[in-house]
């Protein structure tokens, strides 16, 4: 009866104050829950210069393949304004049905219902006929550097294959069973500086308005749309993040203006030719001024943010019909096969297996009170064991 | 022979180091040109809370009207990259028939030459038949608070009236004799607020941008044109200034924006039609969602900057013909009568008597190395002889 309760698990796992970077205590307490089912855990600390030391883990059941991977993080979000609260952040109160606290649904109570999935997997088949890990970051929350893709490669050097992965991020909208995550979008931010000629605004004609520039640069990101969608993604969709110039004097037109961008982007592109788009739309918009009348071309710059987030999407059948054909068997629901939504480590782990994402309802995530349904987290448990045998099954096919 | 010499009284002034608010030993030096002229000398110092003192001067000769009045500024700019000039700024140095320092053209030259031009007027004709006042502030390249405003309010509640005034500011682009200023178009300046929802990049429907809304209301601005010139100004011309936003974050995507803007204005609107036109829309702008499709209407706010500068135009034909016949028989050139450029102290004068405005060429003005061709000086003595003769001929008609 070791950690099959999805509920005790994911309260001990709440107690633990672990907000990025802080560990908090979590990887040891599911370091507690995992050893006694025959895990071999691993504690991985990944450290770079100008970051926060990383407590990571990684653990496996068995040595042959096939080989199953669950991926999660146990860091958490800050609590925000802790007096808003119904109930200690911290503490696991169970009320009205609901489990309260930081990271209830994103993701400990994931991380807690695949535990007690594989426990009582364990507990009534016997550990599965190939290997299931569990990769465990505490830096998903943040900056990401020291977590899954360092954890991935330090596994990947040691030999550790897998076959399939699980994320199990809250995917699901509104209710359980809604949303199965089988691809992102990726993601590509980049800021633009426009050099126009200071002046004075009585007599604009003489200076050129760094400001009607980077109107104008901004509006060919904005328009027309990059693309209509595709079968298995929503358009792909631009938002300027931020607009700066800092002139405070009201008769001076200023000479020079920031602008920061973020595309969220489908398989219609790659980064790279997403970035040939953008340059290509800024150039022509930078020599044909109609705001800019009479002027000479723009000057302007671009830097690209560091490691943009390439679009994937997952094609193996096998691994979507375990999973989908176990929400529907515990909800009575088919699940909408989806891409929508941010980033998620699974734009990491994609590069090593095939991966896709199922857990809680996501709606209190990053919130005040966030919490979850009790009655979600023994479905959620049902679900996960479930999919562990149709894909164990479907793998030895 | 008192004050004759247009480069001698330049000198001197230039001597004064009264970079505003410092009085520097400018006006006392105006006065000891003036008194011996026959000058009624008053120094009138203006204060106002978190403003500093500023010095100005009012000097009248003559007790019956007609009354002309000449009006400027001894304050300058700051010399800015003192390394940078070719000779010191403060030293009025002679070099290749030009005199350097900061103020020459703006405008120590103008009130060099008023000085020299009514000193030679006594000594050839004696006293004016009527009176000639000087105007001279010391916070005209300040916030201009404690400037024209207060001097010229002390002086009407001592009774003071005039007839007309020429203020001597440096009005040729190229050379002398190029334009004269008979008004000067308003000048209007805001600063909206736009209140969106912030949110996550990557859900923009569940946002709502600051910065489409910004771009939005500043577009709507800027298109299309306020007018399209009237007889005697150019086309109302509507700056954006500065937009800021500042979000550091590439996935998050703002609640507020900020943009200010300028507008200097025309004859076809007053500073209170125009503010209606703005808002008409801004309210436009705001309920009909192009960069924010599905969207509410758009909240913003606006704030107006105090004190709207107010278009005018003189219509005072023989003040301006009595200027225009005395730049035409020294410069042999027809002046453009214009109404172009930034506003100046004219703006406040106009409530008090028809004002024209002629000085130097205004090319180095606020400049590194600001100079005036020592020959202009002499020909704007004689220009500013010729005119306050024609003026009192035609003011007794």
């Amino acid at each position: 009866m070791t950690a099959t309760d999805p509920v005790a698990n994911l309260q001990v796992l709440i107690r633990c104050p672990s907000v990025t970077p802080a560990e908090g205590g979590a990887l040891s307490a599911l370091d507690a829950m995992l050893s006694p089912l025959g895990f071999k855990v691993d504690k991985v600390k990944a450290t770079a210069p100008g970051t926060s030391d990383i407590e990571n883990l990684y653990a496996r059941l068995g040595d042959d393949g096939p080989h199953l991977m669950f991926a999660g993080h146990t860091d958490v979000v800050p609590v925000g304004d802790e007096q808003a609260w119904s109930h200690p952040p911290f503490a696991a109160e169970i009320s009205g049905g609901e489990l309260f606290g930081r990271g209830a649904v994103d993701m400990k109570g994931g991380v807690a219902c695949f535990v007690a999935a594989i426990a009582r997997h364990i507990e009534r088949h016997g550990a599965p006929k190939g290997s299931v890990s569990f990769l465990i970051t505490g830096d998903e929350e943040g900056p990401a550097i020291n977590g899954t893709i360092k954890l991935l490669q330090w596994a990947a050097e040691r030999g550790e294959r897998w076959d399939a992965c699980l994320v199990g991020e809250p995917t699901n909208p509104d209710k359980l069973g809604d949303m199965i995550k089988i691809g992102r979008r990726g993601s590509l931010s980049g800021k633009i500086t426009v050099h126009g000629v200071q002046g004075h605004a009585a007599y604009p004609h003489l200076a050129d308005n760094a400001v009607r520039g980077i109107l104008q640069l901004t509006q060919a990101l904005m328009d027309p749309p990059f693309d209509g969608g595709t079968d298995n993604f929503q358009p792909s969709n631009l938002e300027v993040t931020t607009i700066d110039v800092g002139n405070p004097a009201t008769n001076v037109v200023p000479a020079k203006a920031t602008a920061s961008f973020n595309i969220r982007f489908n398989d219609t592109w790659t980064a790279q030719s997403l970035q040939q788009e953008i340059l290509r739309r800024l150039d022509a918009a930078a020599a044909d001024g109609v705001l800019r009348p009479g002027r000479a071309p723009l000057k302007y710059d671009i830097v690209w943010a560091e490691r943009p987030s390439h679009v994937f999407l997952t094609r193996n059948n096998a691994l979507i019909a375990s999973l989908s054909s176990a929400v529907e068997s515990v909800t009575g629901q088919s699940p909408k096969l989806s891409t929508t939504g941010g980033t998620s480590d699974a734009r990491f782990i994609k590069d090593y297996c095939p991966v896709v994402e199922f857990g809680l309802v996501g709606q209190t995530m990053h919130m005040v009170d966030e919490r979850v349904a009790v009655c979600d987290l023994e479905r959620l448990t049902v679900i996960y064991e479930t999919f562990i045998e149709h894909w164990f099954a479907n793998a030895g096919l």
